[in-house]
């Protein structure tokens, strides 16, 4: 038991149906009196009535996806020039992020406010993209002092979208099982958030909002746990795909993270119990297996883009990115052979 | 799912046998250039070779139980003299406790090494006494930055008193389950802690040096979970009591578990399955029984100096303490009767 874990500090406040108030309580304890209001046009209802109950000195519109510099210039110019203190994002992934980029050089105080199951809110990571190429980073300055988790604003997300951000926080929670920096409290952590996320998204699939406050919460310990640990093979096998054919990311994950599963659980016994017991299933790999079901999680990546031929391809560039530490010995043979049952849809061996 | 958690700031480093290594690593990357180093006379066995590694400007030996304010004021002025830059604990939880008293009015960083299981390193709060009188406040600059946990250091503490000190960290666990701020990440964390404490304390009672890791792991979680839930029932009976009879601190802890979990169990159905899943047991009851005969665990009030009419005194005064939203109501007839089952070391009812 050798380790280092490190916690950070942070707020976090579930308040289902309370965002207004909860916010206005965290805008308040941070001394706030100048507020910028991060929201694109497309999440202007959400926001709305969140911004009534603050003082808000300046609304900020542009959201643009992987926060492009130029972008984060912009909102940087406006926070100053409005000479706000307190930063306020109502959003998703590509809106924490740009409240992210803010604070990253002005060391501004950020309070954000969820609407998907991305998951930056709850790390201290910030990326920017600059004629393509994405930067990322790590800086204390831009982990949200307060995160503000309303699942009323969630109910809006059509079902199919929240499945797949749900089963992409799933994969976040079972890679870090397994990823470079794990320890057992990044486990326990992930072992909790599968259990928010296989207790919410049967409901949430069926379109029902009895399942968002659980799906949200395994989605906050999936960040958390991630974040701590590392990206573990399933991370890199994905992200190699999705560069190599374009292919769209939450089907990606959710294909491939069976056949990950069922491939380092047989060498990776405290995970595979832990998450077992989450899914409160006699195996790890029976457990994923109803969640998916019971979801409808797509099962081929020839469904979504990927050309036989790419298996082959995508083998050596996979290889070279997974951690050495992988709980099963990688080798050219069992990787092609994963990625064959994952791109015809076969049964995870 | 309406709660507010609040994570705190802290590096918490698990490295067995290299204590002196990770604390030179954990003060330079503070950028220590003159260590204040506090450790009683009794700890400077372990305290030298950490001591060795270090830019020591100021070793300081005066550690009081209970931190008695004139102490804290000697330490603060010698911190003052030696214009020291860091402080690093090396003992049990009055080491810490004057650590935390220095940081508190120095703001200096804080690094603490625990040789005891007593949890105080882990949270943000801080004790002093004055004229008898103990004075407690939460203030995130007492936080250790870092805790370097070396489960060799604490090999040398008495089968006995590691078991009674483990017993302690096993109720803030359980206690924690039902604490009047409990959220599911409490839940979590504590249940996590119960699994180390239920893995390491019975080789501990054995006298192996085996289980002390799984122990030091379950008592850091312990602290975490108990200072964000708060106290329960178990620990306001404790408090009552101790004060009342003067009864032995973890010897009461040890007694009065089993009988406030027997009592809360029926109503707290998430705090059972979680218990007993970490016992890895049919029942959070059976779990607890299973692992009290394993230490040999200390079974009746009256053997440690609690009178029979005693039972009666100390209802009203229980009555008045226990949060009011406690899992199974509370009466006069069923806290007589748990007192009494207590007393006489009656199997939990």
């Amino acid at each position: 038991m050798r380790f280092t874990h490190e916690t950070l500090p942070q707020r976090v406040v579930f308040a289902p149906g309370a965002a207004a108030d909860a916010v206005a309580a965290e805008v308040d304890a941070l001394d706030g009196r100048r507020v910028m209001l991060v929201a694109s046009e497309r999440e202007a209802a959400l926001a709305d009535p969140i911004a009534a109950g603050l003082p808000v000195a300046l609304r900020h519109e542009e959201v643009v996806m992987h926060v492009p510099v130029p972008v984060a210039e912009r909102a940087r110019q406006a926070a100053a020039e409005a000479d706000v203190d307190v930063v306020v994002t109502v959003g998703g992934g590509s809106t924490t992020g740009l409240g992210k980029a803010v604070a990253l050089t002005t060391g501004l105080p950020l309070v954000a406010v969820p609407t998907t199951y991305a998951g930056s809110e709850a790390t201290d990571v910030w990326g920017l993209t600059e004629d393509g190429t994405k930067t990322t980073g790590v800086d204390r300055r831009v982990l949200p002092r307060s995160v503000v988790y309303d699942a009323t604003l969630l109910t809006s997300l059509p079902a199919g979208m929240a499945v797949a951000s749900g089963l992409n926080a799933l994969a976040h929670c079972v890679d870090a099982m397994w990823g470079p920096r794990v320890d057992p409290i990044d486990q326990a952590l992930a072992g909790e958030g599968i259990r928010g996320l296989a207790a919410g998204l049967p409901a949430v699939a069926r379109g029902e909002d009895a399942g968002v406050e659980q799906t949200l919460y395994g989605a906050y310990l999936a960040a958390v746990s991630f974040a701590s640990a590392g990206s573990g093979m399933h991370h890199k096998i994905c992200h190699v795909l999705g560069g190599m054919f374009d292919l769209p990311h939450a089907q990606t994950h959710a294909v491939v993270l069976p056949h990950v599963l069922a491939f380092n659980a047989p060498h990776a016994p405290e995970a595979e119990r832990r998450i077992a017991a989450a899914f409160d299933a006699p195996s790890a790999v029976a457990g994923l297996a109803a969640l998916r079901r019971a979801v409808d999680a797509p099962v081929a990546l020839r469904d979504h883009g990927m050309p036989e031929d790419g298996i082959a391809a995508a083998v050596p560039a996979v290889l070279a990115a997974i951690p050495a530490d992988n709980p099963t010995p990688v080798t050219i043979e069992n990787l092609t052979a994963l990625l064959r049952a994952a791109w015809a849809g076969e049964e995870p061996a």
